[in-house]
């Protein structure tokens, strides 16, 4: 049978889709850019019945290597799936493709007065679908939720081709299995993506930037305890260590206060009056802790914040190319806990660790920044990953907050996940896809 | 084996444990009324090993017949499993056993000024368990989401006895496929809950009640719509229409206008200042569709109109004891439409139908005014709710918001699933049951 559906088996278009953000490259046999969900059919249909492993791919900025294509693999690519197909704003939704990008997706509704909260970091380039896939986060998500709480109905393909509808276009339903918030997170190992429903908010009226400097880590961690438990919510809440803002000012300077041992970036949405009354309170609880605060007076000092926060990730990079970087979360209460035991790890180890992150969600992006060129550095830094990890679960977190699985934790799984639980995981799989060709090796090994 | 759990197998016991609020009757076999999830275990090995029905059962308040026993079947309380076992103040959340009733664990909250949102009408007697197993809402959920929003982490007994875990203690974590949002909503059909980890809230500082009375169903149905379209959420939005109204004066006079078509009773919560604004923006957008508006000024005045609210179910079943009982769900946009398509389907047909509900979730509880002791009247009552969901559904519904399948839909899924997703969740089923012990009957026929 012939594939009728655009695709290449050109190497130099193979190498494009053979690798992504993750840094871990695999080998593909096939790059196809369907169009509609009958040309995916198509595909994995072609794929089916050649045994062949698929791989749907979004914009590849996963940092787990979801997106990286077991050997002689046929990779699906979103990018040709990439319309917003419909924004209703009487109910407060939108339908659009996997292959449309998180920020054009806020854009569009921005200008139409709506808001659509999930902002990862790399919400320039990644993809709605990839998004799903992954249930991605930000730093919104403290208190607007992730990916999985906007999602409101899938379209997807079964790897033999048959499309699916699931969930509900209305506010509530319980009729049968929660199938949509089983593929969301599934890291493309159930179904392929076709369309999404999501719900989204009206903008908030206003928005309101802090920033607060602080002696010692840990009272960063009290004074973050602190605000939640006093009732105020704030849409972000995140932390870089001394580490990271100096990175950062190296990277790109935007006057960051560099001679202290951390800060906060706080942010307030809603009603004007609202905000300020939490800032006030904001403020008196980092001051209380010996923080030296600001709030940004206009929104080219709020951009200025932010600039310095999504630059965290180069910055890093620029310094160490080949670090490690894991995603944990703890219960918010041992955040503290978690960062002493992370400075000493690096201590004993003489490896140092960085860290940011969103600190009101309890996770942290941790650094190892070690080379992959330095063999024997980079075997410690390795083994220092599972302590961490350990750490982590001791503390009662888990060992993924927004990044998955896929192919780089998937020794680790059962660290966290019982024997039971993953064979039931593996079982649910397997009503998906008997053959297991959807995106082999990631999540379990 | 003898079952070394407490249990029963006399007559008036099992007539207890025979029926639930569906007004349906099962014959179970045995009851038993385990006190740890060990117990459980025990008891389900019991079953599995005799291949005996087991049927997880709270309060029995479910309105679709989800906790009738199969014939023969060993009934699962969760009586004895009624502990808060822990609040953490910290983090925001609590353990609890699944038989801790939900006003109970309200009150507990309350008292310590945090806030659980999820208050189904029968929040006196359900259990949290139940609420879980059905994915419970309430008014609140319009502006709080639904039981599932809520739990964090599960721990349940599978058909042979193994005791798994899900979810996690953190406000985020994607590490493998979502089985606590699988077991939420699966309706006693996958395992057996033994514990539940719930997030909660901070106490709202204030509430605001108002009750708008329409001339025109059509006017409170745009009213409705306009609310949540000028970017406030009220925590309720709910309806009656004039024949609900009329049947509560009746039953319990608290003196609601009775010559009116349709009333709103809307409450908002938050900071005083916004909802003294937001209460003035909703006063003006139901006076613009000629609504008489009263602003309850007291909490005296508030619980009245809340009983009015609470009163509607016992007062439509003393009018008629065999009504049959619909939660249907349609886009908020489409409420004034499926309103209208009743008033039709009511007039054509010569039976009343009685409207009431989460109007601000499109979510209406549909009372068809029949007596089942009229029999050739009942069975055309019965032939109008197919004839009601091919309506919703045509309306982009769903034919259950919060009641669930159970036994007395299950008839009916098909006309909302496709014939693959049923497929696929009886192939979910047989992962977690495949014995097919599990409540059987319900969800799927």
């Amino acid at each position: 049978m012939a594939l009728r559906v655009e695709h290449s088996t050109e190497p130099e278009d193979l190498a494009c889709y053979g690798f992504d953000a993750s840094g871990l490259k695999g080998e593909p046999a096939l790059v196809a850019w369907p169009r509609s969900a009958d040309e995916v059919a198509q595909v994995m249909k072609y794929a089916y019945d050649k045994d062949l492993a698929i791989v749907p791919r979004g914009a590849g900025t996963g940092m787990t290597a979801g997106a990286v294509p077991a050997k002689g693999a046929v990779v699906l690519s979103t990018e040709k799936l990439n319309s917003i197909l419909e924004v209703d704003p009487e109910d407060l939704n939108a339908v659009v493709e996997p292959g449309v990008i998180n920020g054009k997706f806020q854009r569009e509704l921005a200008g139409r007065g709506y808001f659509y909260p999930p902002d990862p970091a790399s919400l320039e380039f990644c993809t709605l679908g990839g998004n799903v896939a992954e249930n991605a986060g930000g730093p919104r998500a403290l208190k607007y939720g992730v990916t999985r709480d906007y999602v409101m109905q899938l379209e997807a393909v079964l790897p033999d081709g048959r499309i699916i509808t699931t969930g509900v276009k209305t506010h509530k339903g319980v009729v049968g299995y929660d199938l949509t918030r089983l593929l969301v997170g599934s890291e493309g190992t159930l179904a392929m993506i076709t369309k999404i429903r999501l719900r989204f908010l009206p903008m908030p009226e206003d928005v309101s930037t802090l920033i607060a400097y602080f002696g010692d880590v840990e009272a960063a961690g009290r004074a973050v305890s602190e605000i939640i438990a006093s009732g105020i919510l704030p849409r972000t809440l995140e932390f870089m260590d001394s580490e990271c803002i100096k990175a950062v000012e190296k990277f790109r300077p935007t006057g960051l206060h560099t001679i202290i041992d951390a800060l906060l970036l706080i942010e307030l949405d809603g009603y004007p009056e609202v905000i300020e009354k939490e800032a006030q309170r904001v403020l008196e609880i980092c001051r209380n802790w010996r923080a030296k605060c600001e709030v940004a007076s206009d929104e080219e000092a709020r951009q200025k914040l932010w600039d310095s926060r999504r630059a965290v990730s180069p910055a890093l990079y620029r310094i160490s190319p080949g670090k490690i970087n894991e995603d944990v979360v703890v219960p918010r209460s041992r955040l503290p806990e978690m960062l002493a035991a992370f400075k000493k790890l690096s201590g004993e180890s003489g490896i140092p660790i960085v860290n940011f992150g969103h600190a009101g969600d309890g996770n942290i992006h941790v650094n190892i920044m070690a080379d992959r060129r330095d063999e024997e550095k980079y075997k410690k830094a390795q083994g220092l990953v599972k302590e961490i990890f350990r750490k982590v679960l001791d503390l009662g977190g888990t060992i993924s907050g927004e990044h998955g699985v896929g192919l780089t934790k998937a020794a680790y799984i059962n660290m966290e996940i019982g024997e039971t639980e993953i064979e039931l995981m593996r079982g649910l799989k397997r009503v998906f896809d008997p053959k297991g060709l959807l995106n082999p090796g990631k999540i379990f090994k």
